[in-house]
């Protein structure tokens, strides 16, 4: 059990006694201290309504930058905070933009989430600006090699997944951010599935912009994410769209933040806000290096389980692969397995070509069943979930 | 009481059990099913994760947009919900801003909130626009004659607010409508406290572009807001920044969506979101007219009291003002007015400079003390907070 104690945390999520929840790369089971905080702010909201509640509790909603500064090894200044990853992504990834000209190279993983590469190709019919995708090892990951023949002096960003959103896939960050300050090229990471399953170091990874989410393997509230922005990188970027908290009047002008707020508006959700400090500070005080233990051990169960079944497919790559467990079964609609699963009440998710659409047509990926357990569930619900599959895949599960 | 039940209204906001909220211009009290129905969502998401509880919640979140378009006479397919008023403004601004030419006007009102005009010097910077104030005439609203004499063909935008932050001003917006209309200017509207206080219909006000928030006088959660983009327009504006559910990927490229939504993203706080549909049918329910009625009556009761105070000022200006009643007392700070009136259990707002800049500048205004009634405050309540400004303003409350 890497140390942690699965009673207490089981009781710690209410979730765990209505079923068994293996979509954790979706959106996680909160921990009931996480639940507790957004219900007991917006009570707060409610007895002196928002501007009242913050004014009381504006240290602890301070706190929540510190938090999260802390689960990535950042400074507290080089942190915003936002109402989503996609924000995240978005105003780091838009703020880079502004400087891009005609025949920019922009190299993308061919891990890309859906929505990154919409905004690419917006950016890209604006700017003028090319994007390229980094090719692949045949292991999967992105090619650091290859990755390195593409620099020259016209590429404005590398953009990577850590851990793609439809498979167990470990890209090699560290070595792609080496490579990237060593060539003075913006690094953008998109660690929302990494964030909360595993140690993140952002000194370690290299990477100069970071986006996250709170829902998933981090266990906070919807409504919630992060960038980091290191603070060299920082002094470069004018976010694409600002407010009077990101960049207060000054005289006839503006004056940016000299921190990471300047990404953030002054409205936002603190309720939410205050679930994703305590969701911080709850990962931080089980320790990343457990979790990271514990999902590890339970995804790799399930992955030994389901490769043993008759015409099962597992389509995770790469070298130690992360909690997210990937599949098909033969002859089988993917979407029908995890409605099968769902009326056996295991939660699965379903990973489309919109996930990771390079990576989809490159492999020509059907519709993917999805199982990513988290420190919560427990060896009988792996064993209870692969039960249901053999049955599911010996087709006793038709609907 | 414009026909509105007072114990059923206290009784249905915990908050008034708790002091005398009278700051509705910065944040409202939230009433129990909006509290209620956030709530009960976040233990939805706690058993069954975020995307299992907008899986089995499917129906009413599609409603929100509904409900939201009901309260300001728009189709659903014209509203697009944001987390907040700000992002609101910005989607529809900075997307009008792609087509910005050096020379183009932007004519902006007195009153613009201090987010607006950042975002406005920032876009003016980089494409060479040029904003431009819209006179106010001598009873300070705009100026209608004074805007029309302004329009020429170069002039791509007027941005108004209904009703300022700063003080009881009503905008003449349906005449603004009409005549930017009337010459195919897009007229982009910022309703923040004017939606939830007033009846707002779109067709009536000839806006194009309205943005809003759910915290305000609507009584909804924070992390809300909403844009509503008339059909015609909509066509022409592609958003700033862009996901795959604003715009799917399609081919090589993307494809925008055909309704409002465009301007949103996937990710989103649902539980949020919830919540403003529930405060926006709350409205409904008790209806605008009312609600507008007996905001009027206890600002004019507030208003009438604090005039009649030796040497005290009231601020607001126009005919009909609004439930925002603005006033210094004589010799003492604003701030230390506002800080007497907590102790006394009174919540006040505090209206700085940064709220409507432009008119701050063009009426040297100091800091102002805010009131602002909503259904739920008693006679008694107003009475009460009267006889405590009296003594504030004889310098019995001195810190």
């Amino acid at each position: 059990m890497s140390g942690l104690d699965l009673g207490h945390l089981r009781a710690d999520t209410p979730g765990t006694a209505r079923g068994i929840h293996l979509n954790n790369a979706g959106a996680s089971l909160m921990p009931r201290p996480v639940v507790e905080a957004v219900k007991a702010y917006l009570d707060l909201e409610a007895a002196w309504s928002g501007h009242g509640a913050a004014e009381r509790e504006a240290e602890r909603l301070v706190g929540v930058t510190a938090s999260v500064a802390r689960l990535v090894g950042a400074e507290p200044d080089e942190i915003a905070l936002t109402e989503s990853a996609t924000r995240a992504w978005q105003m780091a990834f838009y703020a880079l933009a502004r400087g891009f000209r005609p025949g920019d190279r922009l190299l993308v993983g061919r891990q890309e989430y859906g929505a990154s590469l919409v905004a690419l190709r917006q950016v890209a019919a604006t700017t003028g600006a090319v994007i390229e995708t980094i090719p692949s090892a045949p292991d999967g990951r992105i090619d650091v090699a290859a990755l390195a023949a593409l620099l020259d002096g016209r590429v404005r960003l590398v953009a990577a997944t850590a851990i793609p959103s439809n498979g167990g896939l470990v890209n090699p960050v560290a070595e792609i951010g080496a490579l990237a300050r060593a060539n003075g090229i913006p690094f953008l990471l998109d660690a929302c599935q990494m964030v909360g399953q595993r140690p993140v170091d952002v000194a370690a990874l290299g990477c100069d912009l970071l986006a996250a989410t709170g829902r998933k393997f981090l266990r906070g509230p919807r409504g919630t994410g992060f960038l980091y922005v290191r603070r060299a990188c920082l002094e470069r970027l004018e976010p694409a769209m600002l407010d009077h908290f990101g960049a207060p009047l000054d005289g006839d002008g503006y004056r940016l933040r000299d921190d990471a707020r300047r990404f953030e508006t002054y409205e936002h959700d603190h309720a939410a806000r205050l679930g994703l400090g305590v969701a911080a500070d709850y990962a931080l005080g089980l320790g990343l290096d457990r979790i990271a233990a514990r999902i590890g051990e339970l995804a790799a169960s399930l992955r030994q389980g389901i490769a043993a079944l008759p015409g099962a497919c597992v389509h995770d790559l790469g070298p130690d692969p992360a909690g997210l467990v990937t599949f098909t079964l033969a002859g089988q609609d993917s979407a029908a397995v995890r409605a099968a699963l769902g009326r056996a009440g295991i939660s699965a998710g379903l990973s489309l070509h919109a996930a990771a659409p390079l990576d989809a047509a490159a492999r020509a990926l059907p519709p993917l069943v999805r199982l990513s357990p988290h420190v919560y569930n427990s060896a009988d619900e792996i064993g209870r979930t692969l039960d249901v599959l053999a049955r599911v895949n010996r087709g006793e599960f038709r609907p």
